[in-house]
């Protein structure tokens, strides 16, 4: 099927063949696995695998199983056309977009668990089961597209970790990419579900991005203290009307453990709702100096 | 390293990279997972895969991760010499023989849960956590190993089913081959678990094989019903001094849901003690005309 002259494929057999021919060719091949509605933060990781491999493929699955009861699935916006548009200008090669009944056929019921301190912090304990539906559709991308390299924003820093773990502790051949937060000029981090916003929700999210920009001044000018750290973010945070916090960590990275300060390598991340939608965003501490290593002075999408 | 002439490998790098040159030349890739002590049923699963496949790995690891407390793990039989010999003499290519921490550095976390309806019953009932520990370290060697057919005994019966299932619900590329059940003379069904048997114990075993022929007598004279056919059964097995039921069930071989008749395709399968040891064992009916799959009179391994 051709979409605004991008190829959509929906039968996992097609995919697999398609990314067998361009193995065989000796092309690199790379994933982008996405749930669609691209926006900037998906492009640069399309122009990322674009650049590095010689196969691109992008997948649009709006995966049932990592929404729980009551969150977002029915509403989860959704625009294939726009997608395959969007996706060819970044130089994907074909869109793999399968149906719901072809990625589970007979509610297919084996899963894959990261390890529960990895999955039962942060968004997990919001959202139990979010991180077990993510690393068993991701895995099954792998085993259908077969990549070299898949790519991931680090937005979603802890699904990140749990896809590194898992494709560790699995011995799953694939590189994983993380890429850089993409965000709006005023610094909200870009997302799907930022449609969601209303024009005051949407003035309000802002706070997210300046708690972080208040935790990297602090981290900079030397407040290593997680709890102080914390608290500086807090108080931003709590002035922001129609705002609520669900959590504001500093963890390792990798494993997702609480850490006691915010130096090197620390991940900050925070979880906040405005109206009914749910914001994440985060900034990683640089390994070296305390610098934060996607700083951002609201001037776009410079990282 | 060669042990017996055979080129014995022990890093997962090495074997992705011996196993991708094999692919790259064009030739099938097989793998035989076994937890070593090699014996008649195992060397007739390596045949099997060396008649089908240009390039046989036979992997042999005593995974930690299926053996529950109390079990066998420390005492289970180990040689790895003889197993390269007799691999050899099959048609092995390589012998994969990882240490524990080459599989699970830093206790590796991420595990594959087969669906509960699966995994729960007969032996799973017994055994908790089993076959998450068989699902996710067939996971690791399918991905390190990269086969085109990987090949397992019937015995087996649930492990297969579980195998296969993980395959389809996870779209790994690999095709499952399920092999017959070898036995012994008398008809005790091959197992390295055997040779913890005492010589009286060894005779008191041959019961498991008498009574799963007495179900095939009875299905091939009409009794269908899974009640009549399981009171046969137990009526042989309650003779046997020294023998202990774990259970008889009469299932679907695909899911493992007990089936109140056993006619067409349903699997008759046997769990037991003698002494300390736990001998399994099964027939299948045929699909048709409820012969039984592997009849057997008595006369070796004439599958």
């Amino acid at each position: 099927m051709l979409v605004n002259n991008m190829r959509v494929i929906t039968g996992i057999k097609d995919m697999r063949s398609v990314s067998k021919e361009a193995r065989m060719s000796g092309k690199t091949v790379g994933l982008v696995p996405t749930m669609g509605f691209l926006h900037e933060g998906h492009l640069s990781l399309i122009r990322a695998a674009a650049g590095e491999c010689g196969f691109v493929a992008v997948s649009v699955f709006v995966n049932p199983t990592q929404f729980g009861e009551g969150e977002d699935l029915e509403s989860y916006p959704r625009d294939l056309e726009r997608d395959t548009g969007l996706a060819e200008e970044a130089g994907a090669d074909v869109v793999f977009a399968p149906g719901v009944e072809e990625m589970y056929p007979d509610g297919a019921g084996t899963v894959v668990h990261a390890p529960p301190g990895l999955t039962g912090v942060l968004c997990g304990r919001s959202r139990p089961g979010h991180f077990t539906g993510v690393a068993t559709v991701v895995l099954k991308l792998f085993n259908i597209v077969a990549p070299d390299r898949a790519y991931f924003g680090r937005k979603d820093a802890q699904q990140c970790a749990v896809v590194k773990r898992m494709v560790r502790d699995l011995d799953v051949p694939v590189e994983i990419k993380v890429m850089p937060v993409v965000r709006e000029k005023d610094g909200l981090a870009m997302s799907s579900r930022n449609t969601y916003l209303s024009p005051e929700g949407r003035s309000t999210a802002r706070a997210v991005h300046k708690a972080l920009r208040k935790a990297e001044e602090m981290v900079c000018s030397g407040i290593l203290s997680a709890d102080e750290v914390k608290a500086g973010m807090y108080k931003i945070l709590n002035k922001a009307e129609g705002l609520e916090v669900e959590y504001i960590e500093i963890v390792d990275p990798e494993t997702m453990e609480a850490r006691s300060d915010a130096g090197a390598n620390a991940l900050i991340a925070v979880a906040a709702r405005v109206g009914g939608t749910r914001l994440i965003d985060n900034i990683l501490v640089s390994s070296e100096q305390w610098m934060v290593s996607d700083r951002r002075r609201g001037v776009g999408n410079d990282e």
